[in-house]
Parts: structure tokens; C-alpha cells; sequence
């Protein structure tokens, strides 16, 4: 069984990634809707709801973990894995590597929320992987209440978007990695004001081939996840409006559950 | 010692408009900065973390509670009056009596959060102290992040406000409700937005008189209260970020502490 989790519903976007690339592979996906966003909270509080989140995918059988959600993969990656022995999966890492290896001039830019942001891990991994690079990560914490809204096609979310993409315009980005799981949906806007020249890279693909990658390469793991197409979505909190904004992002409907926590 | 709480830090306005009108009275505030925002959670969430958030100030001292926080307010007050034999107060009465009895032609409207909105609460106790009434309502969920980043005087924030009160301004309201504690940070774009002719029920304000009003009417219960100008402000997730807002809403630079929660 792939766990999964998210701060919310934005990590269904990795979710939908992986079941697109690995068909039938059993997934469990939790999103922490009870204390939805991780994005503007510290280090200490982010950590300790990671740490929690991933002990309810073990105890619901999952034999792997994806943090689907970036502010937890940039603070909580290390207690995660000292804590449990399982093969945890962040979604910084595959974005990064795609971006290095993808972008002509090493003019990267990043998007993501505050906390992802300040963190600087986006910087210092590509640095690690690309010492020639000029990173420029901007916070965009207004992206996901938009995404939650549904506010994809409003003319404010335009604005919004262009104002904050301005400095990476400025400085003449190549590559620009969303590094945030919401903002995948938002990524035709995203493409049309930053410019069609600049290559996008999608943190919910990247994970998703990052996984199958794994998969593939370690048959013997690989193996003993079952495929029998179960898919289980849990949340900590349940309203209507969750339940239509899961649906919204996974593009089909689902039976969202609420999680006995 | 009056205990005030909110999801988070809106309700400073409250603990504002309370430290102005009854200077010197000994306050203790917490912000569940940790698992705000209550606006879009379901209401047994609500009614989980307004019980914890009473018991916390209960243990710091208080001998009467303010809910600071609409969504609170509109889903919890049963569960907290029952579970608690202090007195509490929510922000939602005051201001309603206060429309009641200024609207010229009791055309009401309400705007708060999705919470809030969908409880219905506004529209109920309108119509026990002015049956005549009509009431409008209208959820505005992205205000309340607006206002935490900070984006006060930016032109998105004036268009999105606009559209939000548009259906409010064709409906003829002569009175609106404030009902989220961010939204007085907003007053005077709203203002402009709905026209000068419609009066602000401005909530922190109204509870903060109800307050007084119970201190001063129940003198015994009021001399209880210590007066030495001691105020604690607690949260229960700390950021860089959350010192700002507090000190932006507060108007003064104030001590902001962790609690052992």
C-alpha cells in the first residue's frame, strides 16, 4: 500500500500523478483537513503533524510514505525518517532534479508557500545539483485559499498570479518549479503570465516518476505491494465544500472518508 | 481575568476594542494559531478546539470567556456554556441587537466566513429581535487571508471585496454586519464599497460594550475581576509572521507566548 499525505486536498494532485502512473497500485491518502494549511505554521508544529499524519497511513497498512505536501517534505523530511523505517518519498527532491537537469541557463525559479519558501531547501538542493544555478523563490501564500475557493478562472486570481510572478519575470527565469501541490491546477495561468518560453516543472509528476521509478528499479519492494486497485481517501475533518474541491482536483468522484484520529 | 479566544489572531480586534473600553482589566488572549483557521472546518471540529481553547484559558485564569472568533461563536457556544460554568459571551448577540436596532429598514446584511455564513445563525437571531427583517448573507472566505498577508491597501483585495459585496449593494441593505473579526482591519475599503448611507456593525466594538455592560450591571460579578493592566497574550504555533500580524492588528508591539498546550 502507497501512503500518502497532505496538509489538505492539494496533494490529490500527487495522488492523481501517482495512480496515472502506477495503475492499480493500492494507495491510502490522508489529508489533514482538521489543521489544513501547514504553509504559514512553524517548523516545531509542522514536524509533530507530519510525524502524526504518517503514523496513521502505517497503522492503515501503508508500506511507503509520500509527503505530498511541500511545507512538510521541506521541514519534516529528516524527523520522518529518523522515526519510522518504512521508504519515505518527499516532493522537493524530483522537482529539483527535473529542474537542474532540464533548465538551459540555470535560471531557476521557485513558487511556493511561506513556509516552503523560507525553509530555502529548494535553494540549497539545487545548489547541490547544479552549483551554477541563480535561484529566485518567491512566497505565493495567496495561491492556495484561491485553489481552495475554486477561484481558478477569476480575473482577481490573474492578477494575483502576475503580481507575483513580476520578479521572476524580471529576472529572466528559464525554468520555474510549482512547489506546491495546489498549484498544478493553476498552472495554464501560471504559464501564460510567465511566459511560454520558460520550462514548467510539475512537483506532483515529478514525485509520481520518482515512485514508479523505485517501483520499477527495486522489483523486490516492488513486488510486494498488492495492485489490486484499492483506493482509500481519508481526511481529519469533513464539509461539503472539502468534499467538492477533492473532487474538483482528482476530476472524478470519490468516497472521501473521515479519519478516526 | 477575562480570557478572550480566536482560531488566531483576528480576534485581537476584540481584545483591542475590550482593552479600550474597559482599561486596566487584567486579559488573557489565545490564538490557535496551530490549527487556524476554523472558518472552513466542520462544525464538531469547531466545537472540539473552542472546549480546548476555554479549558486553556480556564487554566490560565480566567473567570469569563470571549469567544472572539465567529466561527466559534456560531457552532460552539451550546458545548461551551454547557460544559463551563463561567460566564461566556460570543461575538454574534451584540452585534445583532446593534443592527436590530439601528437598521432604518431592516435590510441586513451579513458577510463572514463560510462557517459562519452556512450556520444560518446571523439570519436566526436577526429575525427573534426584528421579525421584519430581511436578511442577506454572503460568505467572503478570502478576505480572511487577505488580511493575514497583509494585503490591506492592494487593488486585488478592493476588487475582490467589490464582487463580494456586489449581490449585498443590489439587494438595498441599509445596515452590514461585520461578522469576522479580521474584517475591521477592512472597514474603510467596505465602507467605500457599499456606499457611505449603509451603516457598520463592526463586532469587536459591540462585544466589547456587551462586556462592560455585564461588568458594570453585575457590579458584584465586575469586582471580582482584578484590574492591575495585565495582559497575556498566548498562541498555540509561533512564526515570525504571526508577530507581525499581531502587532499590525494590535496597533502596538505586545509579547507574544507559546503555550504549553
Amino acid at each position: 500500500m502507497i501512503g500518502i499525505f497532505d496538509s489538505g486536498l492539494g496533494g490529490l494532485t500527487v495522488a492523481r500523478a501517482i495512480m496515472d502512473e502506477l495503475p492499480g497500485y493500492n494507495l491510502t491518502y490522508f489529508g489533514d483537513t482538521a489543521r489544513t494549511p501547514y504553509g504559514a505554521k512553524s517548523a516545531a508544529t509542522v514536524i509533530k503533524y507530519a510525524l502524526e499524519d504518517t503514523q496513521f497511513l502505517i497503522s492503515r497498512g501503508a508500506q511507503m510514505i509520500v509527503m505530498a505536501c511541500n511545507s512538510a517534505s521541506s521541514m519534516a523530511m529528516e524527523s520522518v525518517t529518523r522515526t519510522f523505517s518504512v521508504p519515505v518519498f518527499e516532493v522537493i527532491t524530483p522537482a529539483v532534479e527535473l529542474a537542474a537537469s532540464l533548465s538551459p541557463h540555470g535560471r531557476i525559479g521557485v513558487i511556493g508557500t511561506r513556509a516552503t519558501i523560507n525553509s530555502g531547501i529548494y535553494e540549497k538542493k539545487i545548489r547541490e545539483k547544479r552549483p551554477d544555478a541563480r535561484v529566485y523563490a518567491v512566497p505565493c501564500p495567496l495561491l492556495v485559499p484561491l485553489v481552495e475557493e475554486g477561484w481558478i478562472n477569476k480575473p482577481e486570481t490573474t492578477m494575483i498570479i502576475k503580481k507575483y510572478l513580476h520578479p521572476l519575470k524580471m529576472r529572466k527565469i528559464d525554468t520555474l518549479i510549482l512547489g506546491c501541490t495546489h498549484y498544478p491546477i493553476l498552472k495554464p495561468i501560471i504559464e501564460k503570465k510567465i511566459g511560454k518560453q520558460t520550462i514548467i516543472i510539475d512537483s506532483s509528476t515529478a514525485i509520481a516518476r520518482a515512485v514508479k521509478a523505485r517501483l520499477v528499479e527495486h522489483p523486490d519492494a516492488g513486488e510486494k505491494f498488492s495492485r489490486n486497485g484499492e483506493t482509500y481517501f481519508y481526511v481529519s475533518d469533513m464539509t461539503k465544500q472539502f468534499k467538492k474541491t477533492a473532487g474538483m482536483i482528482l476530476k472524478k468522484s470519490i468516497s472521501l472518508e473521515l479519519a478516526d484520529t
